[in-house]
């Protein structure tokens, strides 16, 4: 305890001791020092048991899109920044929603199984028994009634099906079984569909996230044999929000797709299922024994099928219109009103959503109620802010995305970034987003205490990538490194369409690593669940709630919008150079590979007795000309360079030109058509894996057509994101002074 | 079919142009011609059919050492040298060998469990419930009776004990249960008793030969619920044999310690159990969650302990002294009967033993049937050749160590090589030993066809080795290699007191890969078992005897022995050349490690409702000076090659001499301190890893200092290994010509 007390003193002298050094990044050293007075300010007006006495009342009922408990969750986020003082008001659509009016699925031999498809409550979880529950099921799947042999497809991956082409086998015809993990969800039912599957099962192995993992619920966090992980299956990676509205606000009026000819609803039915559901399923499976880093921990030898296992799956979904309320909540900026700090956190839940999303939903309430008391001081934002609270994030970021789209012209006008949080849990900072924001991000990250450790959150951070760096070379790297780097963005979570879409800088804030579990999208994402496994107490939600104030109240107030191009720079840098290694390697494989075909080297190394056919020849791999993209590289480390000489934030330089063009730079890197085969994203350095769904492909045209293995749109594709990079750079050399 | 049939031909035509364009390795054009004609008579004498038989026949009854069945098969396997020509005879020892008489498992609480210790036959397999079979249990574990809380430690290797110590658990006065695999199994109890533990449980958890891997026996090979396996848990790697006659030979009259006096005789008892009885002990386990590296395929968390979960172990042994029957088999040498080419196999299993060791056995006694054929058409070897039925291998080699010992003096003065073989399956050849003869191996392995191929066996291993390498790296570095490594010996069969305690060149010869299963001695290692997913038919027997009698005979009728220490030259150069980098990536990796605990690192990246302990700063490692063993490796190169110039094939020096000094330069690698606290183990290359038991650590001096972080004894190892490598080194000069 003493020891923890002496680095507690010694973490907050090294906060003070930072912050006298030098000015925070866009200040002056005398805005600094007030700004880390406000700073101080709003951290005591953040109060823990707050958080979670919002947590549990938010969480106390059901509260999906489209459900009463929804509408009464959105109810009380206006109420409540209200009376904290923003200028706040309800943002409706209306957008497609399904709810599921038929389930049915039965293995009907070779043996008969009736699958149970409903998590059993507990008595110990209060709400976990409720009415008004969603049902076990996954969004946008088709209705469907299909009746065929099982295949087992691992993790349903395109990969999984080239291991089961060597095995001879394939799901044209066939329904599929994959389990969850790996990728986003609805990767998996987008794949089996492109393989010819009739039908998907996505089934929770109790080795991902069941007893394999930890004791299962209620005695430890981990998933127990009826919790099932509802979810979308949306496919996202092509356009997110309202499948009818593609590139528009769902407004009353809109223009509306007829649902056939929504690209992002699916094609065949799919269904999420328990471990008990799938036992019986994957038992009853023949056909060659699966491959050994498919096998999961349910207790008997999993074997690919098919064979006599015949699956019967019917559903019926209700493709209802529904009513998705986000909540905007605006403070004025005194000195740039039309410069908007955004700041957002869907409410929506699969079921209570106790910590997804309102583990980040409550922080941010928190952050707003600490804002409505520096307001009562009388302090005012420079610049203004906005929070959301987003509705139908869960379905396919429905409320942020239909608000992006309604708004897009004023917030590539005015949004100078946006903020965004969802579920966290006791244990480490992350952060991910817009490049130019790394070095600041890395002052934030030092401006908050980490509360099991005491100290900086960053420092913390840095201290797990040092354990589990792989090597001592890794290691020396992060001791040694300068900048703390944060993530590319992918999917997932609501700042998709302020990013990818509208050019708009983001970031996105969360905590984790210490609280793992089972629960996502279950009825036990509960209260009792969070209360005993996620964040006790909200002490977390406390620490998000500081380090996003600290991240808005900075933007909001700077001189000078700490945006740093070099750190853009230095990020691509290592991308373009990621890719030509790529395109390099997958040469030197493909090379040798086809030499060992050629001399039948697989066929000798094969089991006879086991049916395998040995992979064919891929065309070899042409030489990729790197060179446009690395030109503008240094064309872009110029202008970089150039833009941060001149923004200093003492200088006497008309700051709101400035800032308006730094803030808008990232625009720059939108490419008017967009990718190719998903022209609703727009930006050329991050998008979300066409293959991955969440996973971020940085650079996407190019990557993505070098691992599918489309030469000439890779090249094609390094024109376009040179290009992009190229405007960036004069944008950055003509806005230097 | 067709495609297969091209490639026979091919390959055979291979082995023929091989053999057109340079003779055999220690051969003339003329002699090598006649040799060649020699085997192809020999392979045709070979019958799978035959060897399967055989197998059926020997496997019939449990035939362990000391067992009527094992005296009947010796007597048996007599009659067939006799039969083939050979001057055979039973040659006895007398050794202790414990059987159980108390075997005593239970759990008292949280809830009472009493272990079932033994397997259950089945209907389909008509030896699996056989009167005789000798009960599940480890040989060499104590007499005791103990009772304790149970604490799981994974594989129980030195590791596993520091994972847990940074947990804070230690196994003091308590029982361990570790799983089969990874090690031997003989270095978990001795390590749980180096940690303070009163007793150890082994048992087979399912993800390594159970379910996890396949369907379980009778419907597939793997291990089923009750399947046990048996085996000596002696320690081995302070000397195998007879526990009371270490060094020299267990006969009737030998000096015998007290067998309290015997160091590889454990200190505390040790049982291994099924996965059905384990069950039960480990579900009770409370206390921390296993790391996830340390989780089996049981359906349930498993955790470390220690808590409520108590064990009752009670053990006693039958410590009787019985009768090993070795049979030794010669053919006299025509030219050189005084130099033997030596052949073994042991005889003896833990119950049936149709794989282990008959796959092996039968085959070895067809090539007698075959070289008895030679003699009948009036062919003479020029050397001896002698084959060798070991018994009593299972409980720690007891046969063939009593054998070398009482035969030491002999043996180095005769012994050319000696040629192992144990169980084999189906799938690829692999061999191992003394490196001198790593090119002859390379030719051997061309001269015998693949039946599943068609290509040689070498190029078969080739073609697994290709498609398994992980890097294209590696891939080109196999295909470019121009000499095809064998692997260096540790222990776990017969050839290890020839190589290890003699300084007999050594090889070992099998067949695997494709027969996986759970049979390993357990009831199950049946003829029914090895007709189904061993070998059907013993076609890799036939295999097996055609490549070691290819061996056999090249080696016997070589004009100049086919050594070559330009391989040894290499081959010990690369350890060399490891071990300095061992040393270096040890001290990067200390020091990082000091520097992480000295920034506090671990503790700010732990989570602190977690009990961890930082790991301890270890002493810095000192810069280690090579340069003596650097410079011996030298002297060595120039003396192999010196003596590579001078063993011409055609030329008029004395064979006989030349021939006398190449077989016998293994013995320089021999120090005559033996290795640090086990001076039973003179080879200064080869030994049985410390604390891996059958694998092998080389230049183990040197090696295990390092590894043991002791860096004068690293330093002293050096010294001595430089000295044999120097006093080789000047022998080969000498040698030459």
């Amino acid at each position: 305890m003493k020891k923890l007390f002496a680095l507690g003193i010694m973490g907050l002298i090294a906060v003070a001791a930072n912050a006298q050094q030098k000015p925070l990044m866009g200040f002056t050293p005398v805005s600094s020092a007030k700004q880390l007075q406000t700073e101080q300010q709003f951290d005591q007006a953040i109060s823990a048991p707050r958080i979670n006495e919002t947590l549990k009342d938010l969480s106390a009922y059901p509260h999906h899109l489209g459900s009463p408990g929804g509408k009464v969750v959105a109810e009380k986020i206006l109420k409540k920044f209200k009376d904290y003082g923003f200028d706040a008001h309800l943002q409706t659509y209306k957008v497609l929603f399904p709810t599921p009016k038929t389930r049915v699925l039965e293995m009907t031999g070779p043996t008969k199984y009736t699958a149970i498809l409903k998590e059993s409550a507990i008595a110990d979880d209060p709400t976990s028994g409720q009415e008004g529950q969603l049902p076990t099921y996954n969004a946008w799947g088709a209705d469907g009634d299909v009746t065929g042999q099982l295949v087992f497809v691992n993790y349903g991956l395109p990969d999984d099906y080239e291991t089961l082409a060597s095995m001879g086998i394939d799901v044209k015809g066939k329904i599929v079984i994959a389990k969850y993990g790996k990728s986003w969800r609805g990767i998996k039912p987008k794949v089996a569909y492109e393989h010819g599957a009739i039908g998907c099962i996505i089934y929770s192995d109790p080795k991902e996230d069941g007893y394999f993992a930890g004791e299962v619920y209620p005695k430890g966090a981990y998933k127990n044999e009826t919790g099932v992980q509802r979810g979308s299956v949306m496919d996202m990676v092509i356009y997110p929000g309202d499948p009818l509205t593609p590139g528009v606000g769902a407004t009353e009026n809109a223009k509306r797709l007829d649902r056939k000819d929504a690209a992002t609803i699916l094609k065949i039915p799919v269904l999420p299922i328990s471990y008990q559901d799938a036992k019986p399923l994957l038992e009853a499976l023949q056909g060659p024994v699966a491959p050994e880093s498919w096998r999961g921990a349910l207790p008997f030898t999993y074997h690919v099928g098919p064979g006599a296992a015949i699956v019967h799956l019917k559903l019926e979904f209700n493709w209802d219109l529904v009513t998705a309320y986000d909540v905007i909540a605006k403070i004025k900026g005194s000195t740039y009103p039309d410069e908007w700090v955004m700041r957002g956190n869907h409410h929506d839940a699969w079921v209570n959503g106790a910590d997804d999303p309102l583990s980040g939903q409550s922080a941010m309430l928190d952050e707003a109620k600490a804002l409505g008391d520096l307001l009562k001081t009388g302090w005012k934002p420079k610049r203004s802010i906005v929070y959301c609270a987003w509705d139908g994030e869960e379905p396919g970021l429905l409320g942020s995305t239909e608000y992006a789209e309604d708004h897009d012209k004023e917030l590539q006008q005015k949004a100078v970034v946006y903020i965004n949080s969802d579920d966290i849990s006791r244990g480490f900072y992350h952060s991910g987003g817009s490049h130019a924001l790394e070095s600041f991000m890395g002052e934030v990250s030092e401006s908050v205490i980490d509360p099991e450790t005491n100290v900086t959150v960053g420092q913390r951070k840095k201290a797990d990538e040092l354990v589990n760096a792989g090597s001592v070379k890794s290691k020396r790297e992060i001791m040694n490194r300068k900048t703390d780097p944060i993530e590319a963005l992918g999917s997932g979570s609501d700042f998709s369409p302020f990013l990818q879409h509208l050019g708009v800088p983001t970031l996105d804030i969360g905590y984790g690593g210490e609280g793992g579990g089972g629960e996502y999208h279950s009825i036990f994402d509960s209260f009792t669940d969070h209360e005993r496994f996620k964040d006790p107490g909200s002490v977390y939600g406390a620490v998000l709630a500081k380090t996003v104030g600290h991240t808005v109240l900075r933007m909001a107030n700077a001189n000078v919008l700490p945006f740093d191009f070099r750190n853009l720079y230095a990020t691509l840098n290592g991308y373009s150079r990621e890719l030509a290694e790529l395109a390099s390697s997958m040469r030197e494989t493909t090379a040798m590979q086809n030499e060992l075909i050629k001399n039948n080297t697989y066929a000798l190394a094969a089991d006879p007795t086991k049916k395998q056919t040995a992979p064919q020849v891929k065309a070899e791999v042409p030489v990729i000309d790197f060179s446009a993209l690395t030109a503008s590289l240094e064309a872009l480390k110029a202008g970089a360079d150039k833009l941060a000489a001149s923004t200093d934030a003492a200088s006497n330089i008309d700051h709101k030109i400035l800032n308006e063009t730094i803030y808008k730079a990232e625009q720059q890197l939108l490419s008017p058509a967009g990718l190719p085969r998903r022209p609703w994203y727009k930006h050329t350095i991050y998008a979300p894996g066409f293959y991955t769904g969440y996973g971020v492909k940085t650079m996407p045209g190019i990557r993505e057509a070098i691992e599918q293995r489309n030469w000439t749109e890779a090249q094609q594709q390094i024109t376009a994101v040179a290009a992009a990079i190229n405007a960036l750079a004069s944008y950055l050399d003509k806005a230097a002074m």
